[in-house]
């Protein structure tokens, strides 16, 4: 006879092992690590919740400290490998395998251990592709998730970084698996269900809130005038002529720089209602004073922010919050909000190449790639029209009947011909392509693709790609915003001017927009204390974000 | 002053109108009228629960018969035009305008409407498209759900019908929106916990349980020979070469074939463990023999099936189910697993075109897309390889170097060249164009477009349309497997040869296919006895389709 109930019978077993060490659902913080002891096994499947803000801190450094001599060979399957202790757990041999979307502030760490073969790499996913898999091939044997506070049958309050929570417990949960969350503190009555207590099995009382990161924070006193430049041109060469009303921005301060134009450029061009009004967003502090001058109807998160929380709360008509009065985001939704119902993509990279392909990836560095395949793609399964896709779409396939013919997301990359330590953001060859052959990977860590980008803006002008109808013509339509860099100074100067001429790359002249207008002054806000004023005090910033 | 808390504060004012009409949060069946006139404001967005399995009937009916007078200009926004009510209203003046996914059995009466201009046509959306606008644009005000049961604080049990009732409700109640759940009954304690209470706002006991559709069930007495002889191409000729282990199959008798062949003609291959272990798919009884006989490691489904809910419980090691023993389906994971984790989709459709163009729309039949478009089409972000997708997109692009080279997603179309009363799968053109013109739609209503389809299998064999290489290749390659339809008899003889010499079309014979050992006895299972049969005496068939 074949069982049919194994990973129920061995649920029950690891809350039975488990129990030794609890009293009802709580585990304290110092019988963790005999706790995982008794229910983890080896080769176990592990989501130990991490993404790139909020991290199960207190369980990673528990994990950290097992005995690799019981529980070693895990297959870690989570968003953000971010903490020190999520690759200690490869150092040390407990874990083997790693399927994961992002690793910011572990970039070069990740990169030195998988080259040395210290990290069997499943794959790099963007969030969405690895939510699913969750639910397919993936799914966690064991979760360990961070939430606020938990009441004594398991309810848990997760606040404003609900992010991937429900996703990993659903996955996990009602497949077999065991779910152990870490909160700050048990209480009689959770201040709402955002994780049914049914779904918990195990939860530890930390003493103190789980680690989080502000990581969506952009200090307007460190944007450039040529980001400024750069935002102008965006807001009037693409938000007005498409009429982007819903869209979402990456994290970068060329964004940051679009936020803080609207109430005043953007103003000016008489913008507001008729862009930017719903957004799939985390609560970027520097979008404040568009929403406090009317600009904003709408935004759903990702995650939380550090600091947003009291504004947020002041400011229900605008944000998704529960019961409570607090946020609830929720990282699978947004994502999925990101890609099918948003009509730009916009944000920032470290490298692109003559065929408009980009990557955070260096030699030495994997930061993951987060949301930006997802939101940076063309969701070839939408069949909703609007006015900015099917424009798009039109200038894309003018060949092709109109109601034959998709639309097309705008999938917008934005940056400066030379970045941070005046590197060139264009490059001959991505180095993702270099790093692919080294690790023998079967795909190189391509971030957004050529053939799924719209547009490109640098300081120099903006080139459109869907006006280009070859490879050279891409290239060239590349070249001709890429200033000073070699790949600008490589250009066909004749084709260049061919290009301009049919709007296929669009200088500051052409939108009629002078860059010595490109001032600070511009900026609705100058500093992170203007932006808690534009707040009315709501806005709290983070420690390391004051200065006053 | 602006306000920044209208929802809320609206919200607040809906929770006291209706509380005058409620004891606590449970609303008499009787009382429901007054309470929806209360409760409902003209002009308001909302989402009356019903995708293309359950409904939510009882605040259907209680919809249609509020007064015109006084609830008017609804817009509704939901996955299913399913139940005549769901139309009474736009008839009635209740609602005018209608975003929705799927009209199956509502079809005929759709178009007559958009005709007669009774309905405002926002778009047919796929169902996960529809969930992202829930978080951007088309947030619900109210959203009318359909669960099991509830307590007294209003959680609720939903059973094995979770389908989209997380999707909804969290869009609705975190946005200041009022959340109205209709169940059978009001019980002390539920279950399980499928939404907290906190985020329902009334209940109503209908006394009797939602009514739901056994939409996936088809009898393996209708089975043909020639949808045999189509399944054991699609086996031989797909599954086994790519390798396809994580699928989706829609719904049909053609893909039934190919499960109830997996333990017979597949076992014959060697197939077993090396394909369709892993699936995105609603709880098929058909799928029970493979099951038994081990060849499925897991499933995810988007809904329930009737019937299957024993079987599902005593066979937990396969499908997600609660703690209580019951499924746990949720539309909106399980879509977005079709998308991002299977590397096939095969369904079944009403017309193809000569560039693969497919639709189930005709010139009086708008039937909607469901999930179609969402899992039939290449998803531009994945970025995880499988052998399957890798495969698949070396053959689409042999020229671009391997590590730049994204896979595709496999979207097979499969059918009789001749269907339903000996019409032609094959069309010049399809009826969907047709309507788009009468309706003035900006998007004709294609459920998939033909540059996502990569292969179409017919009785006379698989075209691959990867491997064809430009605008004629690819219409012969149709033709080429059109069989005796016009679209069939006008191909170019000698191209078709050259196509099945590169193998872009292969014939049974290509494959080792002797078309007459297409029989019925090849099938696990002859009837819906036999699946009950094989299953254990668990599944208990619903009484349409029992004849012993």
């Amino acid at each position: 006879m074949k069982e049919w109930a194994r990973q129920k019978a061995a649920r029950k077993a690891r809350i039975e092992a488990g129990s030794r060490h609890a009293r009802g659902k709580a585990v304290a913080v110092t019988d963790l690590q005999d706790f995982l002891e008794a229910v983890l096994q080896p080769g176990d499947r592990v989501c130990l919740e991490g993404d790139n803000q909020k991290q199960a801190d207190i369980l990673a450094a528990a994990l950290a400290d097992v005995d690799p001599a019981k529980i070693h060979d895990l297959h870690m399957v989570q968003s953000g490998v971010v903490l020190p202790e999520h690759l200690d757990i490869f150092e040390k041999g407990i874990a083997r395998r790693l399927d994961y979307s992002y690793s910011g502030p572990q970039a070069a760490r990740i990169a030195r251990m998988l080259f040395g073969g210290q990290i069997e790499l499943g794959a790099v996913h963007t969030y969405l592709e690895l939510f699913a898999r969750y639910f397919v091939d993936l799914t966690p044997n064991i979760a360990l998730i961070a939430a606020v506070s938990a009441d004594a049958d398991g309810n848990l309050y997760t606040g404003p970084n609900t992010e991937d929570t429900p996703t990993i417990v659903e996955a996990t949960s009602f497949k077999g698996g065991l779910v152990v969350a870490q909160v700050k503190e048990i209480v009689d009555k959770v201040p709402r269900v955002d994780i049914p207590g049914d779904q918990v099995h195990f939860v530890v009382a930390a003493g103190k809130p789980f680690y989080v990161e502000p990581l969506f924070t952009r200090d307007p006193a460190a944007i450039t005038e040529t980001q400024i430049l750069t935002a102008m041109l965006a807001i009037k060469g693409l938000y007005a002529p498409y009429g982007i009303r819903r869209l979402n921005h990456g994290i970068g301060f060329n964004t940051a720089a679009i936020e803080l134009l609207l109430p005043t450029y953007g103003e000016k061009l008489g913008l507001r209602g008729k862009v930017c009004t719903h957004w799939a967003l985390n609560p970027h502090p520097t979008l404040i004073p568009a929403i406090e001058a009317g600009w904003v109807e709408q935004v759903h998160c990702f995650g939380s922010e550090v600091g947003m929380e009291d504004y947020i709360r002041a400011r229900s008509d605008i944000f998704f919050t529960g019961p409570d009065g607090s946020l609830r985001s929720n990282r699978a939704f947004c994502q999925t909000a990101g890609l099918y119902s948003c009509d730009m993509f916009i944000g920032s990279t470290l490298q692109i190449d003559l065929q408009g392909h980009s990557s955070t990836v260096t030699a030495s560095r994997i930061a993951g790639f987060g949301g930006a395949p997802n939101m940076g793609s063309d969701p070839r399964g939408r069949r909703h029209p609007s006015e900015p896709w099917l424009k798009a779409g039109a200038e894309a396939n003018p060949d092709t009947p109109a109601h034959m013919r998709r639309g097309r997301k705008l999938v917008v990359q934005i940056g400066e011909t030379f970045g941070d330590k005046n590197v060139p953001l264009f490059v001959e060859r991505l180095e993702a392509l270099t790093l692919a052959e080294k690790l023998k990977l079967d795909l190189a860590p391509i971030m957004v693709y050529g053939d799924d980008v719209t547009h490109i803006v640098t300081e120099e002008g903006i080139a459109n790609l869907l006006l280009c109808r070859d490879r050279d013509e891409r290239e060239q339509a590349i070249r001709g915003v890429a200033g000073y860099t070699d790949i600008g100074r490589g250009r066909d100067a004749k084709m260049v001017q061919q290009l301009r001429e049919r709007g296929a790359i669009r200088r500051p002249e052409d939108l009629g927009i002078d860059p010595l207008d490109a001032d600070r002054r511009l900026l609705a806000a100058r500093s992170i204390k203007d932006l808690m004023l534009a707040s009315g005090a709501l806005y709290a910033p983070p420690p390391q974000f004051r200065n006053w």
